[in-house]
């Protein structure tokens, strides 16, 4: 022996301060130990292990513990054991450079001291435990199979709860075999366009959501703007583009600018599809806050044929559940689930499950309830504040949703969004709505969400909002 | 007045047995049971509806009622109003077609007596109180944030409660920063090859799961096959490539045939992608369950640089839960959360929040033990049934995993499988797995899941399985 391994056995149990801690047995601590030490370069690569009965007895462990652990790491390639000399570091196991410094995620926005964005229900508010005790039934109430790989259509379930709280909320006429259950409205657009069961183009409203655009975009998908009047889109663009077969719309709450899409006009998008073998998605993202007026019911109970309606839990409840709803004509089944296979490979089965007891036993409809009386509350001080401080400014959009829209003086858009910012206010303008190809003439807006701060920040945030309005023309 | 909307009203307060029954108010009763009427073509396109006060008056309802239940129904488009002429049913609401016989999901297989596919945990299994303990303590220790829509990277408790544990069972180096949580082993590939982090080609193991390839292919990925032997993938292949920079291996428990790569080729696999820029994807399935040997710890310990780690929770708690996890090399989490997108879009945030809990409580690992020891008790039971029964059928792959491969007589797996399938065990050889441009030679073998069966059935598909193996040759 002309290494001396009792160094290395020093180093080891000694200068190394091999520490055969935390959970698990004797064995995996020290395969841990010597793995780190490897990692750490406290064990150079070529360096010989000591026998197993040296390093047992420096320890106090079984002498096949030592066996045992550098087995482990000989198969794992940290070590190599040749006959006839020893167990040594392998060549390879080169130390690692120093740990990473955590960054920011680059999706990260600046903090913002007051949040007026839209979009965003208010995070405080989730009913903890009214959905734990949905939780409970509903994992206690599952059958085995249920923790198997799942329906891509979604669990029976809760698509038995949506066509009952879509009928009886919403207006929508379905059965559970036309509901497929995804993570959301962008999931669905990605499974509709992405996977080929829609082609484009699509005609769209002047003003919706980017990422929507810029999704469809992606699937190659050319969208189509068509104009807003005071009655919602104007759909006489329809019948002119031959080829777009498709038509997105808000029809219960225009968004962002806030109306619902007059009767005549729900009529007319019927008959075109109707006419031309075309298809109308109704993305119903708020349907279900509504304050002074009455509620204006799914377009899709009109034409269960020709329309596809799209609801999500983002907005009523959480983003965090990631639970959506696609409502389809009964000839686009096949093909949607032939574009989401063979088995759920999104949405979690176990929020299914609960989020199916806790709409049937009318917590969803209890919670809807509380919240509109909230933001009905909010709303209403938004508007007190804009007709008291600020009256040559007109609220619009207002009877419904999560978010209304400011009317500026003609020119002041950008100025102020630019000031709200330097206040510390995050929200955005009407530009930021718009459709690059829109013709429409542009009006000046702020889109101001007042859903998404706490109660105790509300009227801070709306003191900041006062000081950027634009003075009287 | 030339119609009598008496009889109208008769018609829909009596013929039509207008009940106003159901949850909400009387308003909402009345609109859906006028809905109803019209959708059903109780009340025609074009019918005259009572006013008002005739109906209050039939129905026992206020005025009022019956004039916001008109509105909400000419807002939605089911009804018309004009000044002189009544509110009428539109002429587009046609009457809808018979309701949908429910049709089977195109995925579905036809339920098998004995079910012995491999890729499935025990569904009976799942560890729902303890489960649920967790999702009590982690939904009241959330903070409001985690309601809001999600970091794209996941939940910093998850990715923390992963960080030790990754690092202490399966020696994973990684800090929290550098782990992305994703709905599974396939939504992480469709992110990184559909989302363009990585290209192609790939080089993947001669036997793997098809899912995966066709996954692949569908992003436009080659996949070049690599050949197995008894040390596991067969490496020299990746050098004769120049153009492939990735390849897809199950280190730890070839998937299917079963044996862990040997200590050699990962060292070799190491040096390859250090000297070439390259990049292993280490799917580690199911590295949790190990029986005989002392575990085999991650190839990504090795070079954390160089490999990209992949696992979920599928194999060790359910599918249904729709989590995985990438551990990232430093220099791809930047471009894989810019595949993910600014928010998260997929992973339920409170299955997150659970799991993290789970895990830190240290329910995963006594999960996994006990999963351990019920799965272990089966494939000795499967081992010794063939021992016993077929001794000329040698049992391979059993040291680890939900799976065994039975490798049988030169040209009788093809039979082999269709006599199963006729006693109704839905079961895979070989073939299934094997890669369409494998050139290794091919061996007969059947792929036996033993995890899938509850307790109680797990015998009776042994027997029905004995009954089917060939005889000797």
């Amino acid at each position: 022996m002309t290494e001396s391994w009792v160094n290395s056995a020093e180093r080891v149990g000694a200068d190394l301060h091999l520490e055969l801690s935390g959970s698990g047995s004797r064995r995996a601590a020290l395969a841990r130990a010597l793995r780190d030490a490897v990692r750490e370069g406290r064990l150079a690569p070529g360096t010989r292990l000591p026998p197993y009965r040296s390093l047992a007895a420096d320890l106090g462990v079984a002498r096949n513990t030592v066996a045992d652990a550098y087995a482990e790491l000989v198969a794992e390639g940290w070590l190599t054991a040749r006959q006839g000399s020893g167990t040594r570091v392998a060549e390879r196991a080169r130390p690692r450079a120093a740990a990473r410094v955590p960054k920011k995620s680059p999706g990260a926005v600046a903090a913002s001291a007051h949040n007026l964005r839209q979009g965003r229900p208010d995070a405080s508010s989730f009913p903890r435990a009214a959905w734990l005790a949905s939780a409970r039934r509903a994992l206690n109430a599952a059958p085995s199979e249920a923790f198997g790989p799942g329906d891509p259509r979604g669990r029976p379930e809760l698509r038995r709860a949506l066509a009952d709280y879509l009928a009886r909320a919403r207006g929508v006429h379905t059965d559970p075999e036309q509901i497929v259950v995804c993570s959301g409205f962008a999931h669905a657009l990605r499974l509709l366009y992405g996977g080929k069961v829609l082609r484009g183009p699509l005609a769209v409203e002047s003003y919706g959501l980017p990422f929507h655009r810029s999704l469809l975009a992606s699937a190659s998908v050319r969208t189509l703007p068509l104009p807003l009047d005071g009655h919602g889109a104007v759909l006489d663009g329809l019948g002119q583009v031959r080829a777009t077969r498709g038509v997105l719309l808000t029809p219960a709450h225009q968004f962002p600018t806030g109306g619902p899409l007059h009767p005549a006009r729900r009529a007319a998008v019927v008959d075109w599809a109707r006419s031309g073998d075309g298809l109308v998605l109704e993305d119903d993202y708020d349907g279900e806050f509504r304050y002074d007026r009455q509620p204006v019911g799914a377009l899709q109970g009109l034409a269960p044929d020709r329309v596809l309606y799209l609801g999500s839990a983002s907005k009523s409840l959480s983003p965090a559940l990631r639970l959506g709803w696609m409502v389809l004509p009964e000839h686009l089944v096949d093909p949607v689930l032939a574009a989401k296979g063979e088995r759920e490979a999104w949405a979690s089965v176990l929020d299914q499950l609960t989020l199916a007891d806790f709409i049937d036993r009318g917590s969803y409809d209890r919670h809807v309830r509380r919240m509109r009386q909230r933001y009905r509350r909010r709303r209403d001080r938004l508007v007190a504040m804009v007709t008291e401080r600020a009256p040559h400014i007109v609220p619009t959009g207002i009877a419904a949703g999560l978010h209304a829209v400011l009317r500026l003086p003609a020119g002041t858009e950008r100025s102020t969004v630019k000031a709200a910012s330097w206040l510390g206010i995050a929200l955005d303008g009407l530009a930021a709505f718009r459709h690059p190809r829109a013709t429409m003439p542009a009006t000046d807006g702020l889109v101001v969400g007042y859903a998404t701060p706490p109660d105790h920040a509300y009227e801070a945030a709306l003191e900041a909002l006062r000081q950027v309005l634009p003075p009287p023309g």
